[in-house]
């Protein structure tokens, strides 16, 4: 049945009747999420950056185009010459750069950045593109609250360079995946992953222009996903409520009804 | 350019005219492919089974279709009750089975082996369900021409039950991989992969089920590029010549465009 185990889920906690009266989505944020939040108020972001920002692009388009109810309260970046930056205060967006080379430990940057995205009111932290590895010191101070992308179907190639990973392994299917950040690195829970083709005459260039594409669609998903206060993490899964309705809410793979490239 | 890089590989080799008269697969195959084969006879194969043998009824499905240019000269069982063997008997395929536990080594088994394969004339050693671990004693017996086929998205959960792993490491996307076997366990170059997607509800069961449809297309597919020598293996990639013409030949994903469950 097409609600699944969800929809049993529920029935042990609530009455048969209120449970029809409420629309399900509804009742599983008040009820049922880790994060519970008020749907109302868009959920508030701090966006760490190292370099171009396309993923922040992608984030920023779609709260512009109203698919994802957020807003980006802050944008830092640790190098001064982040394009990222100039793409934030284009759109009237915060920012501050943090330069790791000015402190004397890890522990004094991520006290830094922990300082600045706590004055700015963040709510969910989101890496794009930011090549500082974070210790568990900083991911102590935003538990299930921080998340990631990496441009490889994970488990498979975490660390870096992980489309030339892929094709020298030979694998015909790479991807992307976004997930909770926890004290390892590119381990945590995942929310959604992506999968592309990979053809014979890719280079890493091109291979990871696929990937991207893919991870700007993924991302704001993701991050929307989140804002419903939908997800709700057990073990090491996550579990998205409601995604019965929408099976391929936390898939994306290519079309390959038409046989072309891209 | 859709040709791509395989044209241009092309190029070296032969006079543009020259090139030009002749179809691309038929050259490919007279000169470039490392498993020679002349193309009216159909590929040899050696299955060995274990179990209920759903591959190897995929196999002979292609073949009887006629999508798959191949013939099972013997079908071997390491156990006298796998129902595989009955399925080969329903189609007039010679069986053979030979139990591990009446030899005193593996090498002695692997030696049974290898001498029934030798003795059916086998060019290609297909292993569908066959629970045994095989060494390098007999992985060097058949180069390059021993294809498994593996119910996860390798190098991600090698080993048994990957479909339990994928459920518990929590990934949105699960799969299949065909691969040559080399010396270490489910590494060898891949041949072709398949992407499922894994729902919040699945079971081990669910998961498997999905898998195995995908396993079934899969497998033939992979013979019949090897059938029609197109495949040649560089260090641990394998290049599929005129694949081009045909993008996703190596890909299967899901159909998402209507949004149903499988």
């Amino acid at each position: 049945m097409p609600l699944g185990s969800a929809d049993e889920w529920l029935s042990l906690q609530t009455p048969a009747l209120f449970r029809a009266a409420l629309p399900f989505s509804f009742y599983s944020v008040r009820s049922r999420c880790r994060f519970l939040r008020t749907m109302t108020a868009p959920l508030s972001l701090g966006v760490l950056i190292s370099g171009s920002g396309s993923n922040l692009q992608a984030i920023i388009d779609a709260i512009e185009r109203e698919e994802l109810t957020a807003r980006i309260h802050v944008v830092i970046s640790n190098r001064a010459d982040a394009y990222g930056l100039t793409r934030a205060q284009q759109h009237g967006i915060p920012t501050v750069v943090i330069d790791h080379k000015e402190f004397s430990s890890r522990e004094d940057f991520e006290t830094a950045l922990i300082q600045s995205l706590h004055a700015h009111q963040v709510e969910l932290v989101v890496l794009a593109g930011f090549m500082r590895v974070l210790t568990p010191f900083f991911v102590r101070a935003f538990p299930q609250r921080i998340i990631n992308i990496h441009p490889a179907l994970l488990p498979a190639f975490p660390g870096t360079h992980a489309q030339r990973q892929a094709l020298q392994y030979g694998v015909r299917i790479a991807g992307a995946t976004v997930h909770f950040v926890d004290e390892e690195m590119d381990h945590g829970p995942i929310i959604a992953q992506a999968a592309v083709p990979v053809y014979p005459d890719d280079t890493e260039e091109t291979l990871s222009a696929r990937i991207l594409a893919q991870e700007h669609r993924l991302y704001p998903h993701a991050i929307q996903l989140f804002a419903e206060g939908r997800m709700e993490i057990r073990g090491r899964t996550v579990v998205v409520h409601n995604e019965s309705r929408a099976p391929h809410a936390t898939l994306r793979v290519p079309d390959t009804t038409n046989g072309q490239k891209d």
